[in-house]
């Protein structure tokens, strides 16, 4: 690693800044004013995905750290693969819309990283990055370009595909070792504290995920609203569920983590439409009620049967609910909420981007695979330790009290 | 629990689905840009209210999560109820105005919420927002469209009233046996730490909330500035009387966390007025020195001479400061800083407020009060492991030092 | 301290009060829509720098807290010393533009405190805000309106002029007996978490902090472009530099909390000129290489050799970067990048910042140094009891696990 990482890591932006140099200028100002809507889905891929994976209790500085360093390549390589497809005269112009699009397709790899959290080194993060970059853009041309579906929240094109591209990876490095489980593979009061620091930030700015590529102010404000009350709608029923489904009739932390933003994802396709809020409410609840059963009852199904062992449960947060999603956009396509919709092209869309997810994570599963590029031992996985110099002195003020000290009372 | 806790949530949840289902639309775009004023709204309404509370060591999960809840209900319910008194022809039409409405109407509850924080189960609070949200919309209503208040920052109809009805709930559900407290009703170094970030996201964004339904642009700017200068006096006054109350001459976390935001509330209802810089400094350097007091001397006497248990102290931040700027909008008035002004109306909607939060608090408190609810018992208050699972595995790193371990140096 | 830092809050308090009640207007309202861009600059100033400086294990209260109060202060004494420079008939006019100057003037101090944090008490950091803005706002009159030098993102007015006051300051009020360190200067794992807050939120949001002041809309787009470009090429050689300057080939989280964001003070003094991308990329990744290296090599020799205790390395993060930034706006000025840029004005705006900086620098420390003030006796450095009460009572969930407790299962 201590060789390998660093020469990648230079190669790759060195490749980029000259890519960068040979292609990349500014464009003109976005016709509408687009960067709040840009900082808040920024602020969903670097704190929301970072500190919501960080409920592991010994990973938090890769979940949060290579999660920061995933996307930073990422969206560099997102400008230049997106802007492959929509050059001008062999010249990439890029505006605040430019880096939104740059920010979902990091969004992709990020979902993908979920699944195989802490089974990884950070060279397979940046390898992934690159290869699910390409294969994303190349999915997004088709279904936006080409068959002209509509997936304004990406539905399809980010949460179905990333999902599914994280799952095959993880099918392809499945650890054996690894079947019943990890000692290091769970939360403690603080992780699951921090982790919730994520899961907020991603609620709270998921109407400007859905609504930052919609073509027109209208369309604009219906996004914001049917994603608000979908995720509002999902949040009751992800608590309610949560509680059903546990053997003592408890909340369960990762179902309030996880599930309660399904109801995002699920209307994420058909945001934009005229669904009217009621119609996201009904997805967003029913989105909520199946992640929760997903977490429950699926997920290990996937780890002990089908052997895809996935970390974050993201089949459940943004695999089925982006089926969900696609079908939704089905659905109001032959109810005909609106004129240009085709039954046929939504399904498509739906269809290719899972399997070109499923083809292109498997691909890359077995790049990953290579021994070159290093993957932690069995025993250390989930373990920051591999990969970081984790603190280990002094104690502080919370682990201290029960050793001798200076008298001083408490406050409250 | 087990069963009562989903059907309640699930039936609620249905009724405000077909209730949507019958009556609400979209509305056209509106005719500001307030957008970015929403989304820090509903940021300090589920990051800040949430994460502010989890200074409570045992309680982060509830304090979060029922936070999160709670307000995911109300948002939805404020929509319906507030938009029951702006109908047009039987039709609630919704932007994002109506979505930042609805969050305040979720404020009153979360500042309720903190009067009880620790006392109560997820069902009684699921009860508390419909009861309360329902008494809020009627009382705003009178506030607004029939006495013409004016009350921008609505330090009288969110903060006054969710205190008082907060406090009245209290009186109702009074524990006897916590009358000397409760060992799990204090904070740990790391819980004071989330809570701030609670207290640092109110505060930034306390000029959104202040200025979100000013009326002009020029309303909306002087809410902004009066706001910021409010609450940075206010900051400096508070830091200054914590230390001047504490016995040993240091600061109190409990403090730093709430009453630095005292400044906020009691300019709301003078925010967008002309009050000029200083005066609004002037509001907010007092608010910050009573609020202290108000944790320090009050709190304590309110919870042995008069049973009201009060966790957060939203007494001190919420109530007198909502007070306090409700006298200074009379005061506002009287000194005809704007027209149209009215120190009979502003005393009016003060003591509306006021009176029925307490009133509709009191009722409240009473259904709150039926067993059929079910409540936590006395001796697991301010208790997660009530109703979540709690992760009390392996050891972190953060606790494992003192453990055998493998020899693993510290870096910094 | 009991005495003494309420009656200089307050006294400070009341000072400002009063002239702003002398002086201080609201001005129109701002002729470009700029709130979301302080709101994001706002973010910056109390949660980034509040929270990247809580990596220090027992500091955590000082570091957010003291940042709070001193922030808060410094904004408002920043638009009375900056009003000062802009005064219209005897009157400073305030509008959201100037709000974002206040925090801007705040940045610098909070740049100095990171440079002696732990070794000051509250009282000095009070008295260092009063000077240092005081210098600071006659240094920013002297780079902007006289010399006419362009540095819209600060490199050399905030950064590199922050950075070398607090290493003055440093200087003369170093501490012999700490030259060997202190067993209180360190993180644990928690802290180290907490400080990735602060560090995404700063990374996030420069964009906005090097945009804020641009004079066009054409100007802030690429500003904001040429930022998000250049921190990410600056993270990528940040992550790189750090494992291969750590002795085990592993990632040190200093290097990931602080490096990573160099990229975004380097790239400052251009960032609104048409550096084009790929230059943005090329400042960033300098940056973040150079600001690892210092972190390795720099910060202990300054502290064993110059006697210049740094504790959050502030001289790895904003002033050589800062240094860089200006030397890369008189390279720009020299290629002709943009019209009205001259190399002559840019070096001396440069050489300006930094000897006001130092001698500022030295002079403040010269008065801090006087015992009036208090200061932390050597063995309480670094820790925050000396100044808070800290809660050390009964056990959380976090550390509680290795006591006898009642049979809980684990869930995850």
């Amino acid at each position: 690693m201590r060789i390998k990482f660093p020469i990648l890591a230079i190669f790759l932006e060195v490749v980029i800044i000259i890519l960068f140099g040979l292609f990349v200028k500014y464009d003109t100002v976005d016709r509408r004013q687009v960067y709040p809507l840009f900082q808040d889905v920024h602020v969903m891929i670097f704190v929301g995905f970072g500190f919501l994976m960080t409920f592991l209790k010994k990973y938090g500085f890769s979940s949060v750290g290579i999660n920061f360093l995933v996307a930073a390549l990422g969206l560099q390589w997102g400008i230049l693969l997106q802007g492959f497809w929509h050059m001008h005269s062999n010249e990439i112009h890029i505006n605040i819309g430019s880096m939104i699009n740059a920010d979902f397709s990091t969004a992709a790899v990020l979902i993908s990283f979920g699944a195989v959290l802490g089974r990884t080194s950070p060279i397979q993060m940046l390898i992934m990055a690159i290869f699910e970059i390409t294969i994303f853009a190349c999915n997004e041309h088709l279904v936006v370009s080409v068959l002209q579906a509509t997936d304004t929240g990406a539905s399809m094109t980010i949460h179905a595909f990333g999902a599914y591209f994280g799952l095959a990876v993880a099918r392809v490095i499945y650890r054996p070792a690894l079947k019943n489980g990890h000692k290091n593979e769970g939360s403690v009061y603080n992780s699951d504290m921090f982790a919730m620091i994520g899961t907020l930030f991603l609620w709270l700015f998921w109407p400007s995920f859905n609504s930052a590529i919609a073509a027109t102010a209208d369309a604009q404000q219906r996004a914001i609203i049917n994603t608000y009350f979908a995720l509002a709608a999902g949040t009751l029923t992800a608590f309610a569920t949560s509680i059903l489904v546990e053997g003592r009739g408890k909340l369960d932390m990762v179902h309030i983590q996880n599930a309660t933003l399904a109801g995002g994802v699920a209307v994420g396709s058909c945001a934009d439409l005229n669904i009217l809020p009621f119609g996201a409410m009904l997805i967003g609840s029913t989105a909520g009620f199946i992640s929760v059963a997903g977490f429950k009852y699926l997920t290990p199904f996937f780890a002990s049967k089908l052997k895809i062992q996935d970390t974050c449960g993201v089949h459940n947060l943004h695999g089925i609910p982006g089926l969900l999603g696609g079908i939704a956009s089905i659905i109001a396509a032959a109810l005909q909420v609106e004129n240009n919709l085709s039954t046929g092209m939504q399904a498509a869309a739906l269809g290719c981007s899972i399997a070109i997810a499923l083809v292109g994570g498997a691909f890359t599963g077995l790049i990953l695979h290579l021994p070159f590029w290093e993957q932690p031992p069995d025993q250390n996985c989930y373990d920051d330790s591999v990969y970081w110099e984790v603190p280990l002195e002094e104690p502080s003020y919370e682990s201290s009290f029960h050793l001798p000290r200076e008298p001083q009372q408490a406050q409250h």
